[in-house]
């Protein structure tokens, strides 16, 4: 397995040079496009890795699964779908046009912005920081990481520079979909988006939504299988925001990227993957991450599909 | 006249029941939905009056033509066009969903709320105080009352409640289109939608826009003649919302109205008119206020097309 | 007047390389981008030319207030009005993306592609050889020229290629707003684009719309005025495509454009003019022949606003 | 299984009146809304049943997966991902609104209509009774049943009726996209909607494509597996319209449903699936046939996610 890894790393940083590392905040475009790292974990925790598998960066859209998952053990799914709907918006992460009359929750999903946002308040917590804490204790229960931490340098350019995310969330309180002080419940985003990972991270939280919410090699139940389902389902459909169904078409399994470059797979009872590979297509997705787990997917035969 | 006005207004009682008085703040929704008022100003400024044209009632949206005067008095009609586009958008006044792509000032007119607040950064002053104060200043003089103010409760309730427009200014910052901090070019904003008018103060302001800029009793320029076919040509296309084809077809000059349910009139070269009705149509504007403006066309001729 | 005409066409001149002539049918594309002409039909019809006024060209979108006038003439207001909207629609000309939701008349303008063609079901006649026969009837009549007749190449060109207004066409249907079998709509639709004129036609039937109806050297009544101020109106507010907030600034009075490169206007009570110079802007509209507009506007002062 | 299949008939019958029956053509509106039938097809092609499997219906929209088989069973997936794209459109499945600017493939999905209008052009044949006849083939081949036919009146009054899909084909070839006569594609796509299946059928063609192309008793190779992974991605994101997402959560594998009533379901390696209950949702998706398969899916743990 590492020298299959090893031959998709060398094969895939042909794609590198198609993409570019996001612009918006000097620490993301100050990255160095040409890093590419995987790491796959297999049964019993067993993990498989290459490239630049170790290098840090920050989970930005990645971590909307998690913001999700806290959100139905918080508040249960009643509570989730009530707020958020679930259909595809074939609009880019950041759209703002959504319908002509109001807004609504079945115009917004979990996997974009204004959904992320609003699944924050369904975290429990007295205080936003409360529930920023629990987001961050369950990110780091999944990846069995207890050194998770905001890169506190991103986490206020992204603060700094985040008035669509701003303009977002103050439609969704103009619709009453929120209550709470629009930038506490941004602060909560900002700072989750700012939670650092590397791909052993990511394999590991996905291997755990791939087992349906237990631990590969405690088999601690950590969540119930049907959020799970709901995570995995959501992430299927959208998760790479508009090209989500060239990835179902492609790589075919249920996956979340962010423009720190990450992507986090869960394959369904198989394993986790991590990648990482900063340099982006016109999506927002690591294009050369993209095309690993496309390879990897035809090679171990991992379509869902 | 006074006569033709008084039959005008028992006329159009009759359309108030089709409409309803805003509701998104209780200051607007106490409001009596009977009262309806009207004023023209003729040559030499000569009031002729009916109804509830004493009753005053804040502006909201017919402010907006003032703000743009004062950006086209304070930047100039190049700094005003580089910032907002001058299209009739086909969209409600408050829309979000502008394009799938970036928001430019193409898609912006001044008669919307989006247009109105990036306008509010045009205007000279040191701080958005004193920016307001020109504003308030330059009303005062074309409505040849020095004792126009705020009205506070509104005023208070607007910025308490104006998430919709704080989702649009955090986009034009998104955008890069207004600069300062959104909360003190909203406090602007709302402030000016509070000023306190009536009738007699719209008719009048209305004259001058129509006489282009020289005020019809004492004969001084107050502002170019271009400026006030800037205004005027912005009114006919945009002045009443997504009604405004309907308006330019029964009705016939420029206008424009605001959901406290004023229209300000500017009949060109003619006469300046202001009505009062709160009772809104679907598109926000005042329902007796935009028929009893159709009967007074009709009878004196007064359209322009 | 001559003088004034000549001096203008010849500093327009310099804004046609701006622009470029339409190329979807091979009629258009080979037309000499560098002609310009203009006509202005004053009191008594007295004629003002200059440069090629008198080079035949093809209506195309210029016949839209035609269809309008003979739909009004034929089936009255009431039933117009029931049919199409009045608002802008901040669309292309040629849009599909109305609604979400389903199509109704409240989205359709008759100076766009769609609302023209609805309104040829209510021109009086047994077929639609017919119907065009009563609008090439009036056309004529209104021009003073019983000789215009259509560019049988153009109009072949047009109906071969006519894709998407057969797409609009069936959308109209589609949603019940045409009974009619469309390629007969479209048969007199495409007739009715293809009528030949010179910018001496356009400027008597540009002063006929802005003598409310009556011919300005007989006085004969020829429809009714509130027809006209109906059709003037429309064209006030969308007659330039979106590019007619652009134009209510710049020039100021209600006109109407073609991909052909004429231009039509109605200068209320004043003045018919005719402009053609081929070579289009983005919005479909004559580079040069918008600027020969606003030039004359600015110099006579005819701005209505 | 078959006390399974009944029980959960009978469970599902409750959610019948929350549905209606498709109107918009006389042979649909007529059905009667009260039945419901299921047919699951396992290993070796064991068949079980419940309810009005027998019934007969036409496949609407459940032969898309199929049009888009014997598209890259004929032209490949080149030609295919070159005239469609893959990605939901968070659209009606007949929505004319598309892209402000300029139509192309990317927006079009072969699980909407325009989408399954295109895809007929690629499938082989000199004229497009052949190009039918081979699609007409093909399902009778994967239903293992030779007496599939067209049930002509439906197909009559879908002809007659089918101007928004004309509208959507004139759309197509405005923009280049498809070159053949829109009446000759359109009477293809007409024809294959008409179809007539029953819950034996669409279970028999779900579960080859579940095996990937292989006949789940011959074991013969009916077309390569990277096709069916194509389908099968595209049903699971697109094929239940914008109630694909709620779809993928509460039932979990990829199907298609069409507005006559019918669903056909493709668990990946284990089973087809075929039901029919012709009362529909708002999306225009079987309303106690999805409730159906949530059950089955619950009871057995069919989800892929």
């Amino acid at each position: 397995m590492e020298k299959l890894l090893e031959r998709i790393i060398a094969e895939c940083r042909q794609f590198i040079p198609q993409g570019h590392v996001a612009t918006y905040i000097p620490e993301l475009a100050n990255v160095d496009p040409n890093q590419i790292g995987i790491c796959v974990n297999l049964e019993d925790g067993k993990e498989y890795t290459a490239g630049d598998f170790q290098v840090p960066f920050t989970m930005q859209s990645v971590v909307k699964p998690l913001i999700l998952l806290q959100a139905l053990m918080d508040s249960g799914i009643d509570a989730v779908r009530a707020l958020v709907g679930v259909e595809a918006t074939g609009k880019p992460f950041d759209a703002f046009n959504y319908s002509d009359q109001a807004l609504t929750g079945a115009h917004i999903n979990p996997m974009i912005n204004t959904g992320a946002i609003a699944l924050c308040t369904l975290i429990r917590g007295e205080t936003y920081e409360e529930k920023f804490s629990r987001l961050l204790e369950l990110t780091r229960r999944l990846a069995d990481n207890p050194s998770l931490c905001v890169d506190e340098a991103v986490y206020r350019s992204e603060k700094m520079t985040g008035n669509k995310n701003r303009a977002l969330a103050y439609m969704l309180k103009a619709y009453g979909m929120i209550e709470d002080p629009v930038e506490d419940i941004l602060d909560c985003y900002f700072r989750a988006c700012s939670i650092t990972v590397n791909c052993r991270d990511l394999a590991r939280i996905g291997h755990i939504f791939a087992k349906h919410g237990v631990h590969p090699e405690t088999w601690e139940h950590l969540f119930p299988a049907e959020y799970a389902r709901y995570v995995n389902a959501t992430m299927a459909t959208c998760g790479m925001y508009d090209g989500s169904g060239e990835f179902a078409l492609t790589v075919g399994f249920p996956a979340k990227s962010g423009v720190g470059g990450g992507i986090m797979s869960a394959v369904s009872q198989r394993m986790g993957i991590g990648v990482y590979a900063p340099a982006l297509d016109k999506h927002g997705n690591s294009v050369a991450g993209v095309q690993a787990l496309a390879k990897l997917s035809q090679e171990l035969g991992l379509s869902i599909y």
